[in-house]
Parts: C-alpha cells; sequence; structure tokens
C-alpha cells in the first residue's frame, strides 16, 4: 500500500485538533495521511453506511492514539506502510468503541456533536461500530504481523470486558479506587498501550525496547483518563462539548467522586443521586462539593505519577526528538483542558 | 494448543443438534471438541460477563458452520491445531452476530430460548457481542495465517454491512429479489463460504481447491437461508422456536414474502401490513396466503438449485466420506424442518 503526496494535501483541510502544538510534529505530514484514510473509508457505495461512516470519520477529534503507533515506530525502522494502515485502525477501533459506548450510554452529544445513535438511532449505531471493529481488524491485517493482530484482538476483549464491567456498575456507590484503576485500565490504557506497542514492534524494535513503549502507552492512558474524569467535573462545557457531572448523572463513578466519597463518607449526595437514578439538585451539590475542594489537586497528583511513570520508560529511547514529543505528549495529557 | 480426550468426555452431555444424522460423521468426534471449547471460553473470572456467556455458549444451536470448517479440511492435512480454534471461531462469529442482531431486531426469543437483550438488556447484549467478535478474532490469531485473518475481518466487515442493509429497509415493500439475493449472500452465505475456505486454506488445499470449497461454502448459505426464510413462515412454531412470520412481522422482507407480492401484485396484504407496521391481521392473511400457495415449491426449487450448484464444486474432492457428508449436508440444508 503506497500513500501519495496529493492524497495529504486533500487531507489538510482535517487537521487534528492538536496540529498546532509541536507535540505531534515529528509525525505531523504522516498524520495528515491517517486523516486522510479515515476520510477514504467512508467512501463505499452503500448508502445506509457511508452516511454515518461520514460523519464519524470526517475530521475532529485529538487522532492522539494514531499519532502515539506513529511516534513509537519514530525511534526505529519506520516504515509507513506499515505503520498508516495500524494507526489508522488503532483510531477506528477507538471510534469504534466510542460509537457502542454512546449506544450503551445512551449519550447523545460528544465533542459537542450528537452521536451515532442520536442521530441513526441505536440499531444503525450497533452496526456501524460492528463493521468499524472489523474495518480495523482488515487494516491490522495488511501488517501481515500475526503479534500485531493477535494483540488487536486482545484488546478489543479486554475493552469490551471493562466496559461491561463499567456498564454493570452503573449507580453502585460501592465501588474502590482499584476497581476504578482496573476499569480505565481496561477500557483506555489498553488501547494506548496497544497503539505505543504495535508503532514499536512494527518498526523492529528489540522485545526491550517494545516492552518500554507498551508501558509507557499503558501509564500514559491512565494519566489521560483520570483527567478525562476530573474534566467531567471541572472542565467548561463549551469546551468539552457535553454536559458537566455527564459521568455521575449517567451513574459512572469515577475517581474525583470516590475521593469526595472518601473524604466525605456521610454527608456527599452520591448515595442519594444514584438511589434517584440522576436528580438535578443532587448532580450539582456533588459538582460543586469537587469543584470546591482538594479533590483536583489530588486527581492531578494521581495522574502526574502515572505520566511520571509513563516518562520513565522513555529513558532508553534512541532519538531525541521523539522523546521529547513523548514527554511533551504526557505533559500534555495532564494539562489539557478538555 | 492441544486437546486432551478427557475434555471431550465431558462435551458429550451438550450434543449438537445434528449429531444423530450420520451428516457429521466424519468430523463428530472434533465436533466434541469445538463444543467443549466453546463451553470453556464461558469460564471467566468476571461475573458480569461470564454469566451472560455461559447462556449462550453452553449447548444448543446445529453448530453448522464449525462442521463445515472441519470438513472442508478433512480431504487435505487436517491439523486440529489449527481447525479446532478456527472452526470455534466461525462459531463464536455466528454467535456474536446472533446476539447483536437480535439486539437490534428487539427480538426476545430465538431457537425457544430468550434472547441475551431480553435476558440482560440491550446494553450487555452490545457489549457481549463485541467481546464475543474479539474473543472470535483472538482464536482465529492461533491459527497465525495472516489471509485467513484478513478473510474472517472481511467476512465480518460483509455480515455488519449486509445487517444494516436489512435494518434500514424493514418495512420498505419495494424490494427485488436481486436485493434479497445480496442480502443473505452477505449475512449468511459470506459466513459459510468463509467457514468453509477456512478450512481447506489452513488443511494446505490447492488454490483451486480452496477456491471450490469457498464456492461450495456460499451456494450452500444462500440455500440454507432461503429455507430459513420459508421455514418462518411454513414451519411449526414449536419446532422453529419462534412464532410464525415473524420476519415479516419485523418488516424484513424474504423470499416467500417477494415471490407473495409478484404473484399478487395488488391483493397481498404486505404493502398494508407494513404501511401499520405490523398487525396480526395482516400477518395472518400473508402468512396463510403463502401456505396456501406455490410459494413453498418454488422456495424449494430456488433453494435445490442453490444446493446443487454447491455440490457442483465437490467433484474434484480426493476423500469419497467427506464427499458424501458434503453432499448429505446441501441436502439436509434443504430437506429440514427447522
Amino acid at each position: 500500500m503506497k500513500y501519495s503526496r496529493s492524497a495529504v494535501g486533500a487531507a489538510k483541510g482535517k487537521e487534528p485538533v492538536l496540529q498546532t502544538t509541536s507535540v505531534y510534529a515529528p509525525v505531523q505530514e504522516d498524520l495528515y495521511r491517517v486523516e486522510e484514510n479515515l476520510i477514504s473509508l467512508a467512501k463505499i457505495d452503500t448508502p445506509w453506511l457511508s452516511a454515518p461512516l461520514q460523519y464519524i470519520l470526517d475530521g475532529g477529534g485529538k487522532r492522539l492514539r494514531p499519532a502515539l503507533t506513529l511516534l513509537a515506530g519514530k525511534s526505529y525502522r519506520y516504515d509507513l506502510d506499515l505503520l498508516l494502515p495500524m494507526s489508522t485502525a488503532v483510531e477506528l477501533l477507538h471510534i469504534a468503541s466510542l460509537v457502542h459506548d454512546d449506544t450503551v450510554d445512551g449519550s447523545t452529544v460528544r465533542r459537542g456533536k450528537s452521536t451515532v445513535s442520536a442521530l441513526w438511532g441505536k440499531n444503525t449505531a450497533v452496526l456501524v461500530g460492528d463493521y468499524l471493529f472489523a474495518n480495523a481488524a482488515e487494516l491490522v491485517s495488511r501488517t501481515r504481523d500475526v503479534d500485531v493482530m493477535r494483540l488487536f484482538a486482545q484488546t478489543l476483549m479486554t475493552m469490551a470486558n471493562s466496559q461491561l464491567m463499567e456498564s454493570v456498575s452503573t449507580f453502585d456507590p460501592n465501588q474502590t479506587r482499584a476497581q476504578y484503576y482496573e476499569r480505565i485500565g481496561g477500557k483506555t490504557a489498553s488501547l494506548f498501550s496497544m497503539a505505543t506497542e504495535s508503532g514499536a514492534r512494527l518498526s523492529k524494535a528489540s522485545e526491550d525496547s517494545v516492552t518500554a513503549m507498551r508501558e509507557y502507552g499503558y501509564k500514559l492512558g491512565m494519566a489521560f483518563q483520570i483527567i478525562d474524569d476530573l474534566l467531567d467535573f471541572t472542565g467548561d462545557e463549551g469546551e468539552l462539548g457535553k454536559p458537566v457531572g455527564s459521568d455521575l448523572s449517567q451513574g459512572i463513578l469515577t475517581l474525583p467522586a470516590i475521593l469526595l466519597m472518601e473524604h466525605s463518607p456521610k454527608e456527599n449526595p452520591i448515595a442519594g443521586l444514584f438511589r434517584n437514578r440522576g436528580g438535578d439538585g443532587h448532580l450539582r451539590v456533588a459538582t460543586d462539593m469537587i469543584r470546591n475542594s482538594s479533590i483536583a489537586d489530588e486527581c492531578y497528583a494521581v495522574a502526574s505519577d502515572f505520566a511520571s511513570q509513563a516518562c520513565s520508560h522513555l529513558r532508553d529511547l534512541p532519538d531525541p526528538t521523539t522523546r521529547q514529543a513523548l514527554t511533551d505528549l504526557a505533559d500534555y495529557s495532564v494539562r489539557r483542558r478538555k
């Protein structure tokens, strides 16, 4: 599979959200190719499928995961014929899981856009998600690397299992930090880890370097998700593109809410909120208590610790430019506002 | 991966529906191993997942598709270390697609058993289906055959696309035979074809033989689905384990209903039924018109033709026992009552 420069030009109109930062610089041109690949996947001769595909694949999103795959390969034998289908597949897997998660959660808005299930109905969303999973698997098969193909399948198993764990534990106030870490490890960090591991492995990195990249990705994913869950309470509704406190209103317990229950075991409104399956009054009280406490600082501390652990695995990375980009990415993951 | 005889003994309590016929005889012992594999997949340490998995994987079903994979390999270099994970994956893919289809259709009963979405809710059903797709892909990766892994992914894409085509065209009375053949080709015959092609390919059959096995599977799948769609009108409710006319009541147009509209373009109740999104009176009239006409004979003729075409691809099969079993299977697919 070869990629022409002209395709890259066409994709420049659809720039990933992070393109203005320096973080993606070493792989920016190739990320445009990923974008172009994503757009081209919707160009199929079946209108019932191409319309929702075009809607989800055409622009938007940080494209963080494909950037990780490309960056993980950058220090080694960087081969676009392998890394482009792989990084496109990584983003597709992410998008497919969002489509199914939004269907399961009943979410109507993500990143300020209506969800597929809100626009086309849950039935279509289930099948479009299936198609995207399969399309991702098909792209991975183009690498002809059996170990990476197996890693892909195992990651999808882990993600589905953790997402189900989240789904069955909604509105259950008895959840521990350990369960939370396990859950986000499965639903988010496993995909980050697959993104970096596959990039290194396809670039013929040594087993030690593959392990280091996998560990970096996993810890980065943990930091990223913790900040995601914090921003759900402290972020700006306009910037986030979804209502504040939406996790809690859907009965999903994340680190800020778990810390609130630890801090104020008797006075917190979460048990009441969960008993009533929502309720704006309770939700506002919980959000205010989290905002007016040290919880944000504690979440930042935990996320920073994961980010530092991630960066500790970059020590032996041979290429300094890539090492700096991956360090900046860890920094960005903790500092970001959306 | 090695399989012990003791595992086979344990699985004998869960015998595939067809085990009393001679059709599966050449691979019967190995089908018990597939059954045991399926049961063992539910034995995982996550109760929210293991309960629904056990429910769907533990017995029941014809196990026709894994039998096809095993039979397709039987004439060539039959290697259980490859064919067992593959045939288990083929059945898992089938089960996963049923779980999602029932979720999309809102079906509450299949084969006389409540569906996963009826018992655990649609949300769980979506994620359990995802897990099963991933588990199937993981099993295929154990064959370490890149072409078969790619075939698997492409088949899943085709199935999701066709299922979506069916879903978006519900309650649309303007559908042709050609569209129907395309739809069942994608949702059913593609999986049959993958089952036989993968069995032959993993057994080192020549490219000509792989093609013959693929064509046999595809045509058999067409015959099988046409009879399935006919039995939905003419079958016994008790034997089928679902209400008569359930496709039509869900707005799904199959060959018998298309023939009815061709025969009686003005007097048939289907347009009315679809306008009202159901209605028992209309449904009973349509079912009676189909039962009291030559439509069943016409469907049998079409299905028999596909079955004959399937068998024409068996001419050069070296092993006479396997050839007979595959011929009997085509015969059974047309003659079956459930």
